[in-house]
């Protein structure tokens, strides 16, 4: 059964970006909204990505923080296109750099659109107090904050966040 | 873009065991529920299904009553099986048997748990008006009925229908 420990991090400068090997730009939607994720009707999220040349579904569960399953199944990039136009919520596009520090590689997203100015780290570890070390371009933990999610981002782009909450996190 | 035309119909008495030619038994779940798509907070329905030693992802548009978008994609029977127990509602398990008759191939699900007593035949079109031969054992068509989506049935099994649920149809 896979499962996915992962850490969010805001990001603070531009450091990172000198030691990024790769980038890839991704649009992707959900078939399905938060809601019906905080009312219980559903216990896993349905995302759509298209990710440089391909495409995947990605089916995540749901229970909140650190540890969650996750399926992720390539798709024609033609159904992808079909079934992005069936999304709901808006369509979330970024770029995501690859940035290798010590023994990890981060993701560094960088969003675009009506998510522009938003820059998240993600790493992916093996348990959930695995130590890694901390780059000097590493802001504040975000983990636990709904409205990073990309599912939320797609119903509520940073564009329309109070000020309060793009300075609030997971240690306020 | 894959298109589906399906048309559901009762099944009245045995005769079209004779000629079914392969069975599958089949559990599915959805990751959704009915009320989402009646509230048009999906779009999409997401299905897990289980068929013999196979198991498929399946996703498919909302669009009531013949033509619907619909995408089917393998997954390993282990992530389906975790898939199943995220899934809301009910778990549907079915025999389908496949039934030659004319120059088309009918899909006849005999319906077993808390559905038994249940069965029906589907055809897959190529126009929602094709024409195509009737065999003696087809009833009247529930094309258009909800309570007969694999997805109601789910939520709300046959063995809870009333006698009026069970006697009305398409025609009344």
């Amino acid at each position: 059964m896979p499962l996915e420990i992962e850490r969010k991090f805001l990001v603070t400068g531009d450091g990172w970006r000198a030691a990024a090997h790769k980038v890839v730009p991704m649009a992707q939607g959900y078939l399905n909204d938060l809601a019906v994720l905080d009312r219980g009707e559903m216990n896993v999220s349905v995302r759509v990505r298209i990710a440089g040349d391909a495409a995947f579904l990605n089916l995540k569960s749901r229970e909140l923080g650190h540890t969650r399953q996750e399926f992720d199944y390539p798709i024609p990039v033609a159904d992808a296109q079909a079934l992005l136009a069936l999304c709901v919520g808006g369509r979330v596009e970024k770029r995501r750099h690859y940035v290798a520090h010590g023994d990890w590689t981060w993701e560094v997203d960088e969003f675009l659109g009506d998510n522009a100015g938003l820059v998240v780290a993600e790493i992916e570890l093996p348990a959930a107090d695995a130590a890694f070390d901390t780059p000097d371009w590493l802001g504040a933990e975000v983990t636990h904050l709904k409205r990073y999610y990309n599912l939320a981002l797609a119903e509520r782009p940073y564009r329309d966040w109070s000020a309060e909450e793009r300075a609030a996190t997971d240690a306020a």
